[in-house]
């Protein structure tokens, strides 16, 4: 025994110091919320034996105004209250509970994302489109945060990267899709809350999409990194940033091109590229596609932004029918838009479709049910995706 | 105006969305919280018009038992209730409220760390030690998640790997430090919470560190990721994982080495490797050094997890006096040794180091304030990582 390390605890120890901080957390029981039941149907639980009431709000439920329908909760005789929901669609959602009125995390699922200034709890049900935005058995792809030098916003920049399974043992180059966030985005919200990594693995994985590179740059110009990964530090982040939608982002967008054709093992041709975007990142792909007009063969546009831009004197926006009328002669292969029929930019965009079809360019159009909400971008994702790079 | 975009809708719609959104989130109001002011103190301010008692915690205060201290907050008119701390150090903190004994995030702070199945707000106090932990107006390296294969584990798994500034055009190679997480953790834990990355550029950009590689990978076998981000997907985190401290990690460690250096422009030496962890990873440290004991010049315990094996027949735990002692005989740079005076752990790590110094193994030990808690952990990778790879 002296030749064997001395110990003095055993490892019931830390397991037992364990115990002692779960039930300090938990308040000695262990509630299971959300708990999926095998019929699809979810019963959410948290105990608050102090409250009034407890509602649940989630965004399956019927929106109230902007934000997601809410239902009370029943309370049991220890404080717990429940209220399990009917039978719910495969499909990635989100929800809060509302103690007494205050918005409150459920405290039992660790799971959340971020979306602007508010974390909510997020869950899962699988089968169908949800399955392409599980984490499934199949080869993965790399996620990459990395930081590249913008000469044109004399700023160092943070930006997301996807390269497919197999890109760090592979000699081959590959094509690349800039997929751009909305007005509240940023460089982290197409792979957290657009699952944009584990839908393409499950394409790749499927034959249904040709492995390529996704770049998810910060389409706010002002901003250096998503908020609390910059030098910024820690803020309560802000719906629109000074400087978004001025022109400046498409007049700097080739800085991001650069960074990316240098870096990586990319086939750096217009029939390569693709550039596609949600809401104000739409916006960005149909002014990048047009002032670079020999530039992308794929343009993707999700519920895109087409708004007026009355409040800015940029080059970019001048001369817009002329630029598309040269994208339109330079030629490609997909010019694909998606819209809810429910989103409050559907009347803009069945015009810029009208527009297009009477100046005779070519597009795809795809209407679907819903608003303007990040189910819609994840679905026209895994559309749009399998329809590039395929020649 | 014929020939530009027709648009419907005015920039403002997008504004006014936005601000109809915030305030059926926020009830109306923008409160700020929390507030540092100038002279490190700092307000906490939640609405809870509901609400008989709140509560902060925050891990600056004396523990309460294994969880943080509290203090009540006070209540205004309109139910905004707040607390001003003293005087504060700089440092990474975090805090939560209790609203009538329900744990809650604060719902005007969307910055969290997740420790094991609780999220957790945190705020940052500048100066001193804490800026370390900043991200500050340097060059940065690149993070990256990425998937393994482990012949020993027949598993493919996730690992986070930091790059150093540069890495992508430099053609030079570099040295290797394996930092490994606690019981609990996984391969998000050194960067989230020991803000590993942000410590690395810092060190770097101040010439007090080589730039080096930092590979953290998960450290319980039987997860294929974290939580969430493997085929698993959304369940209710564990503190210890089936197979944690049996021995099947350490014997299946150079599936690890071999993929970082048949990817990674690495020097692949001894004099090139280090391996260091916090409690359980000070744990696998330990014994992954001297089972391997011609591999690393450089290892690290931190508050090392030196536990008996009561319920292993690992081979990786037998012959552990035989294998320190060919360690020893074949020479190491550094053996680092850091402890809190308050851990649970204190005296299991003072008998080892007797141990060491018993046997001729030279060491260099470091005691701090406090107990078995991140703050230590950052302050050891801080003084740690500036004495690798120094010839």
């Amino acid at each position: 025994m002296k030749n064997i390390l001395i110990f003095i605890v055993t490892a019931m120890t830390l397991m037992s110091f364990q115990a002692s901080v779960l039930q300090a957390q938990y308040g000695g029981n262990e509630i299971v919320s959300p708990e999926i039941h095998e019929d699809n149907t979810v019963t959410f639980r948290v105990q608050a034996p102090g409250a009034e009431e407890v509602k649940l709000r989630g965004d399956w439920m019927p929106a109230e105004g902007w934000v997601p329908g809410s239902v009370a909760m029943e309370r049991d005789e220890n404080g717990l209250w429940a209220y399990t929901t009917a039978v719910l669609e495969p499909e990635l959602y989100g929800y809060a509970f509302l103690i007494d009125g205050v918005s409150t995390n459920d405290p039992n699922n660790v799971f959340v994302s971020r979306d602007i200034a508010t974390n909510t709890n997020i869950l899962l049900l699988e089968g169908e489109q949800a399955d392409l935005y599980r984490v499934m058995d199949v080869p993965h792809g790399t996620v990459t945060r990395t930081w590249y030098n913008s000469p044109g916003l004399n700023m160092s920049r943070r930006i997301t990267i996807y390269t497919p399974p197999g890109y760090e043992s592979a000699r081959s180059s590959y094509p690349v899709l800039y997929l751009l966030h909305g007005a509240g985005g940023d460089e982290e919200a197409w792979n957290e809350l657009g699952r944009a990594s584990q839908i393409m693995d499950n394409l790749i994985a499927q034959g249904k999409a040709e492995p390529m590179i996704v770049v998810m740059p910060n389409g706010n110009v002002s901003q250096q990194a998503a908020p609390g990964e910059g030098k910024r530090g820690y803020y309560k982040p802000q719906f629109m940033e000074t400087g978004t939608m001025d022109g400046t982002f498409e007049a700097t967008f080739l800085d991001i091109v650069k960074f990316v054709e240098d870096n990586y093992r990319v086939k750096a041709k217009k029939k390569n590229r693709a550039v596609a975007g949600l809401s104000m990142g739409g916006f960005h792909s149909l002014h990048i596609s047009r002032y670079y007009p020999n530039t992308f063969d794929y343009v993707g546009l999700f519920s895109a932004a087409i708004l007026p831009n009355q409040n800015t004197t940029s080059e970019v926006y001048k001369n817009i029918d002329a630029t598309l009328k040269i994208q339109k002669e330079n030629g490609y292969e997909l010019y694909w838009i998606g819209i809810g029929k429910a989103d409050f930019l559907y009347n803009n965009i069945v015009n810029y479709k009208e527009k297009l079809d009477a100046m005779g360019m070519p597009n795809t159009y795809r209407e679907s049910e819903g608003g303007h909400i990040w189910k819609n971008w994840r679905i026209y994702l895994s559309e749009f995706a399998p329809q590039l790079f395929r020649q």
